[in-house]
């Protein structure tokens, strides 16, 4: 019997979750135009049943128990939207060990069990996929790996947390950090407890996920070297500027080069010239190096109701078109070559080089400037150049270094040795100079 | 039995063409790790043999004869890269029709027969894949389509043309029109009958290829409002910028509002600090609005041996995964409905509402703003700001101004009337002003 209707359990009714119903409300017609048949939200499953109420939606079954979704053996496509690790986890797995189809925005499972989640579509012959999860509405990890396939993937810079390019783009403005991150909540793009943000954490989960992605390995989150952007002033952003030319945003970068695999996020001087400079606000952005065709960048909103929205409702599209045609499940994972997984040899991030850019804060005395420069040489640390602000807060005065390329180890020592003098007032801060970019 | 060898066959050996031979012989391992199996350039037809010696490769069929390929049962993908409206368009067409599929950049048949060479891949169950036709290795056509399926496409502003993004970078940076063309020869960029690019001609066909791919119509080239950008001159860069904080870009512009539908590539003012006002030499981008996901875009190499053959292998990989899974063919064309193909009533260029940039250059005398003014205003047309420039040469002076918003209609009888004033020393030049981007 020809299949003539298409049903999607959905799984978690919040921002993002409403959003999905709300395109299905709007745009059912395009959607229906594109899967090239009926398809229809059966069955909405939440925690909250006010979640639902305020959909304000009839004919549609609402459950707080998602084995409901489970369990429907007309359910041809679950999408979790819950977050977290469990229950979430569980229901991609069972879902699809049952033969549904699933997608999800989860970035968090994705970073923790990229291996099982996806041995488990391919076991189970059907589809996961997980367009949301990465750069909100920014059809990136499908450019990535179909759009892109014909290339060794060389490295990826990506913007990929809104709330701290927001508070970035401020802090570039003038404002300091505490009054940037208060107008990002007051806007509704940071959380009361903004850490998982702030302190990257949230970019090193998508990491995971593109790195594993654009060179088929499986990149565990906790190699995933990890620095936020709560120590940086907005007297940064001014000498970044003015000094050097450059901006600070806080990246996630992967790079494999002659073997060696690099994965990290942190906050990294790049040029203003540069085109993910004038990333600004919520923005995100992924640029990408592939071997044949070299830069490509995908920008987008990385976050939002209608964004992650959008990205889900064209992943169900996809597979549900696919289902029509009677291909789903049929072609191999996109994102996930069992024969050819490669492990990568991770460089730790003592072993990496760079160039540094290095705030220190000083005693404004005769002398201080030859000691600092005394120890970075002793380290074989060469100054690029420095830069000694005239302005004062009492006796201590901050001195701009820009260092030629390092070995970090070695920066490490130094400044500890350093931040030990009772000559240095403030732990230095360390900026980190993207060059190949 | 299983197929265990997926043969390509190659018409067309210039720049592109070698490009994809490259990439074969570079990155075959990882593009049969993504195929999932075995794959190979079976035949190579070129006019011209030399172009096949000089590859310098061997155990590869060379012809002149394109129905080597054609008649050729082995051979499961054509790729067809030799441009220009014929043998190219029949190649494509007997291809699909024998039962192989396409891969193509050809953006010359693509843009004008758009409805036959659709409706023959449906036909012939085949698939048809075309990224490298737009925006070089940029995977903008998969991403307009796929990615951003859940969406009605509001707008399109693409910088499509390499050729005229570099000469219009240099003449942002003070050189003239002819020096930066010539800029652009030297550098391979442009060819000796540079009218093609220079015209806008190119960036039309391109258009015409996105707009009805996102618009799910088909975009006759004639109905494409198209001027180029021979009569800017540098010095219309630094009033853009100097008095009204704008670049000037050449734009294919696409969108959709109100039921009407508007598709013109000319030269735009955008604001300097708009995101395509930083895509600079010869790369292309593409800024897309979805009523869902808000502004996207795509940024990359336009143009280039080896950005083309990203996308073209690419689309081989694409195609040679579904064959080994059974399903080439089997999922509907993903650039076109049939059943939902939309006529779209296309707005004549003369009934759009813009504000325009307007450089008159007059004689410089009194009265002559007075005179020209009260032409502009006996058509409604009213001025936001003048500029009026203290550079003289001999007693032509430039007037530089900026109109509110104005029917196109008004704006060309008025600059008709002025044009025919023997005060008039020169065709004032005209550029309209993108507000919604």
């Amino acid at each position: 019997m020809a299949k003539n209707l298409i049903n999607v359990g959905l799984v978690g009714l919040g921002t993002v979750g409403s959003g999905v119903v709300k395109v299905f409300q709007t745009n059912l017609d395009r959607i229906e135009e594109r899967v090239g048949g009926k398809i229809k939200i059966k069955r909405l499953v939440d925690k909250f049943e006010d979640r639902f109420k305020e959909l304000n939606i009839e004919n549609l079954k609402f459950s707080s128990d998602y084995n409901d979704i489970l369990n429907d053996p007309e359910i041809d496509i679950v999408v979790e939207l819950i977050g977290g690790i469990e229950p979430a986890r569980t229901i991609c797995l069972s879902a699809m060990k049952k033969g549904k189809h699933v997608v999800t925005a989860n970035k968090a499972i994705l970073a923790r069990y990229w291996d099982e989640i996806m041995q488990t579509a391919q076991n189970s012959k059907v589809d996961i996929y997980l367009e949301a999860s990465v750069g909100g509405g920014i059809p990136v990890i499908q450019g990535l790996h179909d759009g892109l396939a014909s290339n060794n993937i060389q490295a990826i810079y990506g913007i990929v947390n809104g709330t701290t390019n927001y508070i970035l783009t401020r802090m570039a403005e003038g404002k300091d950090f505490k009054e940037s991150l208060k107008e990002a909540q007051k806007k509704g793009y940071a959380e009361a407890d903004s850490s998982f943000d702030i302190d990257g954490i949230d970019s090193a989960h998508k990491l995971a996920i593109l790195a594993s992605i654009a060179f088929n390995t499986t990149v565990d989150l906790k190699d995933i070297y990890t620095e936020g952007i709560a120590n940086i002033t907005h007297h940064d952003f001014k000498y970044a500027k003015e000094e050097f030319g450059q901006v600070i945003k806080l990246l996630a970068i992967a790079k494999a080069e002659n073997g060696k695999f690099e994965v990290r996020v942190h906050p990294t001087l790049i040029p203003s010239d540069h085109l993910l400079a004038a990333v600004d606000d919520v923005y995100n952005a992924i640029y990408v190096v592939g071997d044949i065709v070299g830069p490509v960048m995908f920008y987008g909103q990385g976050a939002g109701q209608m964004a992650a929205a959008s990205a889900i409702v064209s992943d169900i599209v996809y597979i549900a078109r696919n289902i029509y045609s009677g291909v789903a499940g049929k072609v191999p994972s996109v994102y996930y070559e069992t024969k050819h997984l490669s492990a990568k040899n991770i460089v730790n991030i003592e072993d990496i080089k760079s160039r540094y850019y290095l705030r220190f804060t000083v005693l404004d005395q005769p002398g201080v400037f030859a000691t600092i420069s005394g120890i970075l040489g002793k380290y074989n640390i060469s100054i690029a150049s420095v830069y000694q602000t005239e302005r004062k807060s009492g006796n201590k005065v901050p001195v701009i270094m820009m260092t030629y390329e390092t070995l970090e180890k070695d920066i490490r020592i130094a400044l500890a040795e350093i931040d030990n003098l009772s000559i240095t007032k403030e732990k230095t801060l360390l900026i980190r100079v993207e060059k190949g970019i």
